[in-house]
């Protein structure tokens, strides 16, 4: 059972029930199903609570509720290891960012949650809530499990790959990752600081977008409203391998529901650049991720995971025209990709190439989000799909870059089409 | 008596001295004056010595050569500060990235140097070596001070105005800011993820060139060139204050020197999106800012210097459609610019408003930098040219951004004008 942060918020709002109330729903999840789920790194429940029940909270946009951070966000006062046993029990000293925004908008911080070591590729402990056999997704593995298994209603994540809409998709949560740099990154281990993009997981579109509307103090919320029927590009070829037969199937209904719900809906197909940014993108990440873990390299190379460590030894050997030639065609498919999008809103894209795959020594692949991830488009992953096996499949929204509020409304709109087939 | 990088590499590599033996000629250096200039906030001379005595140190692209860091550039065994209370003692888990190449390329890390706080506006200890009653600039104080003080051949610095160009101005060494983000700003503290951006000083133009190059990994020097004579269109009337007479002679001499030995010259001015674009840089900084430091803010608040604690308050009043307007017109500015410099290679421009104002209680006026910091144009400080009390007078030389190495091939040909000169 999911939690819903706007409905919460509303509840504290109205008096319902208290902050403190909220973290007592958390913590009897948590002390259900953590054992088996296996979301957090760190969790002081009683702390929450004591933070839960600071006088005038609730009189604060985020109502005191309970939000857990990836563990490759700072926290001063939480340990901060970025899934590396270089970091054990570090303590960082100042909060990341946005774990200070979250606070300073009336959040409650809520425990630190798995990540793959530096967000790359090298899988933790957390298990996928709907079936535990199953890979959560990463890097931002976590979070996503956590507002899957209701354990909170709002988490962070972040995604140079794929690591926020992959984990949402395969644990059936809403992920946001908005346009670049528009939640701060500022405290958020760095891998590649031209795609390292924060980003939200909640239970819903609305709820999504309710936190990001807060924590980065702009209007993004598509609560209480009736989405208009946005003019949507159906991507079903990529250049890059096909999704699985469901996840095809599920984008093919979605898109048939969508044009019989009055939205313009038509098949795009993406302009040759837009092949090659994806291939750029695996030169752009190895390049600065050397650069990036040069420290943690030099000094404790004998500790990095293997797909850290062949990440950045691949870096090193990327030469500077190399980069640079990556991201000139990063730099005209942004300008490819925003001509093709003069008349539509959104794509609409498998969030992954299909469920979440069976075992927990990969997270996945992340086919499906590299090349928005270096477009620095906003992406949601819309949840409500499942394959017949009953994992969750998730659509995702891709807007233009700096729509994020459209690319939201759009995403709602979808939601509501995947609620009424369920 | 400045130590040129580039000579002593030659040196080293010929086999005329040690590594080791540069770190003495160092120590000689800051044991005359650094109890006056106070360039340093931390230097440990035996360690340099013997990092600079490991096997083999010489046949690495830096030659062992002392570097020093601005102390807003993390380093895992000595204090990192930013200048600030806050931090007193901190010892960060990793080095900068910056630093971590600086090591990895051959070079002998060689103290911390003075920031202003958090690499804003409020001084340092730092004096200016070529008249003590006189600011060095910042916020890179102590890099630019020291290097101008003979103290080491290479120092970092970082600039969000103007704290690269600025400092080196003033103290008559050769600065360096490259292109936005060609060298990592991973582990340097940021306060403006749109603005703050790494740069290097060194003795000459050619030295700082040999620096950037050996620690960036890419093809930037410009020793043992003749440069060819660049297209430069000279920047006289701009929208911000006058520089002084005396830099308004420097200028015109430079322009006139150039013309006479064959470069294209002309005037340019700038288009009124540039304009806008200039005034845009304080809403992105104070917006960026609050955030960035929202951690200290919330934490610390009575620990913060006046600039930095008003840079973050106004800061948190700026909206999200103030920030997204500016941020649309820097975008603009970019195109203007790139179009205003299809026929010109580079454009000339004061570095500062005239030399180092006396006294010690501001670093003086960003306004000549501004604007170039949020195009992330390459720029470089000239130096070379004094004003009739002897302090030092910059000429800034400002390329196409990613033509790093033409903007400093234009900064090589205005240095050996200037040199002609003197």
């Amino acid at each position: 059972m999911m939690l819903s942060a706007l409905s919460l918020a509303r509840s504290i709002e109205a008096g319902e029930f208290s902050p403190a109330h909220v973290i007592d729903l958390c913590a009897d999840a948590v002390a259900k199903r953590e054992h088996e789920v296996g979301a957090f790194v760190t969790l002081d429940v009683d702390r929450a609570r004591r933070d839960a029940q600071i006088p005038g909270l609730k009189d604060n946009p985020l109502r005191g509720l309970p939000v857990a951070l990836k563990d490759i966000f700072d926290t001063a006062d939480m340990p901060t290891e970025y899934g590396s046993p270089i970091y054990a029990g570090y303590r960082p000293k100042a909060d990341a960012s946005l774990a200070a925004l979250i606070r300073r908008t009336g959040g409650t911080l809520f425990g630190k949650t798995v990540t793959t070591q530096f967000a790359h590729i090298d899988p933790g402990k957390t298990r996928n809530p709907h079936n535990l056999a199953h890979t959560p997704g990463g890097s931002s593995s976590g979070s996503a499990a956590g507002v899957a298994a209701g354990f909170f209603p709002i988490a962070t994540g972040s995604q140079t790959g794929g690591s926020v809409i992959r984990p949402a998709s395969f644990c059936g949560v809403a992920g946001f990752k908005p346009s670049y740099r528009l939640l701060p990154t500022v405290g958020m281990k760095c891998m590649s600081w031209h795609l390292d993009t924060a980003g939200l997981f909640a239970a819903s579109v609305a709820d999504v977008a309710f936190a990001a509307s807060v924590i980065g103090s702009r209007d993004l919320r598509v609560d209480g409203r009736t989405p208009s029927s946005p003019r949507i590009g159906v991507l079903r070829h990529q250049p890059w391998p096909a999704a699985s037969d469901d996840m095809i199937a599920a984008l093919d209904n979605v898109a048939r529901a969508a044009s019989a719900a009055n939205a313009r809906v038509r098949d795009i197909k993406l302009a040759p650049v837009l092949a090659s940014a994806f291939r750029a993108h695996a030169t752009i990440q190895s390049y600065e991720a050397a650069r990036s873990l040069a420290s943690e390299y030099e000094r404790s190379k004998e500790m990095l995971a293997k797909g850290v460590l062949e990440l950045v030894e691949t870096g090193f050997t990327v030469t500077a025209d190399a980069y640079d030639d990556a991201r000139s065609v990063a730099t005209q498919a942004r300008r490819a990709l925003n001509e093709a999008m003069t008349d539509i809103d959104v794509i609409l894209s498998p969030s992954a190439p299909g469920a979440a795959p069976k075992g927990l020594g990969s997270t996945g692949s992340s086919t499906f989000n590299r090349l928005w991830t270096l477009m620095g488009t906003p992406c949601v992953n819309v949840p409500g799909l499942a394959d017949p096996a009953g994992l969750p499949l998730g659509i995702q929204v891709i807007g233009r870059f700096g729509s994020d509020r459209a690319t939201l409304e759009a995403a709602l709109f979808v939601e509501s089409l995947v609620a009424r087939r369920a």
